[in-house]
């Protein structure tokens, strides 16, 4: 990636400052401008080195931006890369982390003024924990970043936003927006309703004896109620689909389980250990 | 709990050497003997410090040891406890940490050798790796440990088991095997299905692109297959009531969400949030 004068990043929660400190530490932008809506957390990132500038004011903290990343939940993406390609100097380049990808890349496509050129992406990388504080300039190191061009997106563009994510250490994969929401749904939206239905079934009174494997399990529960409504929502289609897999899966195992079907049982315990034991940690 | 002049562990995989170790580092224990099957396993806990002595041979382990614990997969520990109960001295105290206790203890009830009492426990420690090479003396710090005493328990013997694991960092709770079990269906055994379904359900070519949601989400089901197998079996009555009240709370979701129920949803992803913010880690 060549290095940028002046990066935008909109929204500076887990993902965005965790984009800034690694822009910053690296030396890949000379100035990197934090915008957001509320004056605190701009500070924490400000306090945290994740960005070099602040404003509440969108229009203001693009104006001289060549490349911009929005980072907000899903449902004000389309309306944020909007205003920044109105307010951005021509040539901008932008960007966003949302975990869905089928609808912004779809409400974009021919809809932004001329100079500006959008390409959508999605980092798998992330945590149940929000905010600035929690920043981490590795954060994507190792992870899958997935990139998502639309029909018409400029490959010049697109090769931009790989190397972008490239220098921030991750793995980078190419899928359409469509294959990119079925993808997700699977692993990343579905096993969140699997952990938060486990968390909101276990009753008040049998917490205190949880051990690592519920604590595990049900981890991703603790996130944003919010943002995964919106993320739900936005890719309801997939979601229902991969849902449905998952319950034809789990009846699997209750009928072997009760029919005393030891052979059956015993093959699917092994297909979900040979899945999981082909990834670390 | 008195320091003991030998103790007998029967298996002497993580959990039992995890045991082990912690008696040893403690001087809780003069002798600590450990009854295996297999010599290379024996001498992995050896050399990790968990055992002072080892053999294969479960009499002569057991021949002048005064507190055992049988630490085996659930589908040995009757049979083991029953051997222990005809080899060991007069007075000898036996426990085990399966993850089921209903079948064991109504097993081993009016069953054992006069001059043996049984008490069954079970920590909620482990994790999905196996073996002596993993043993950790803190394994069972901050983690509940479950008492399950049968009707006819001497009161006496069922307060040494409890100061044993206290000893060990755990912190106790006494409960019927009955509700154990049924405890255990909702927090430990119903969680494992659905990791291993939702590892099993993500196709091989997007093991790559997965995230840290899904690592954490999935990690149980890299557990020992056999293991897991024997405890959902034993446990299945609980465990398939268990089972059914998760479908139920997954098809809340998947009703929420295919009706665009916002409000429905945003309820039942805060009712997950709330348990599991209960809970650190």
């Amino acid at each position: 990636m060549k290095q940028r004068d002046t990066v935008a990043i909109i929204g500076v929660g887990l993902i965005g400052s965790s984009i800034g400190l690694a822009l910053r530490r690296g030396r890949w932008a000379r100035r990197v401008i934090g915008v957001g809506r509320r004056n605190e957390t701009l500070q924490t990132a400000l306090d945290r080195g994740a960005i070099s500038q602040a404003t509440t004011n969108l229009a203001e903290g693009v104006k001289n931006a060549e490349f911009v990343i929005v980072c907000t939940p899903v449902c004000h993406i389309v309306d944020y890369v909007q205003q920044t390609a109105r307010n951005a100097p021509e040539g901008v380049l932008i960007t966003d982390v949302g975990s869905t990808k089928g609808e912004i890349v779809a409400a974009l496509e021919g809809a932004l003024s001329a100079g500006a050129t959008f390409v959508g992406s999605h980092p798998m990388a992330g945590s149940e924990k929000t905010g600035p504080e929690f920043a981490d300039a590795r954060l994507f190191e190792g992870r899958a970043a997935i990139v998502t061009p639309a029909e018409s997106s400029p490959g010049a563009a697109v090769e931009e936003i790989e190397e972008f994510w490239k220098v921030l250490g991750a793995r980078v994969t190419r899928m359409s927006p469509h294959a990119h929401d079925a993808a997700v749904a699977t692993i990343s939206h579905v096993p969140h309703i699997a952990a938060s239905a486990l968390a909101l079934g276990t009753p008040q009174e049998l917490i205190s004896l949880v051990g690592g494997g519920w604590l595990d399990t049900t981890r991703v529960a603790a996130g944003d109620v919010e943002l995964w409504r919106q993320i739900l929502t936005q890719n309801r289609t997939h979601v229902l689909q991969s849902l449905a897999e998952f319950e034809k899966t789990l009846a699997s195992f209750r009928v072997a389980l009760a029919r005393g079907d030891n052979a059956e049982l015993t093959r699917l315990l092994e297909q979900g250990k040979t899945r999981r034991d082909a990834v670390a940690n």
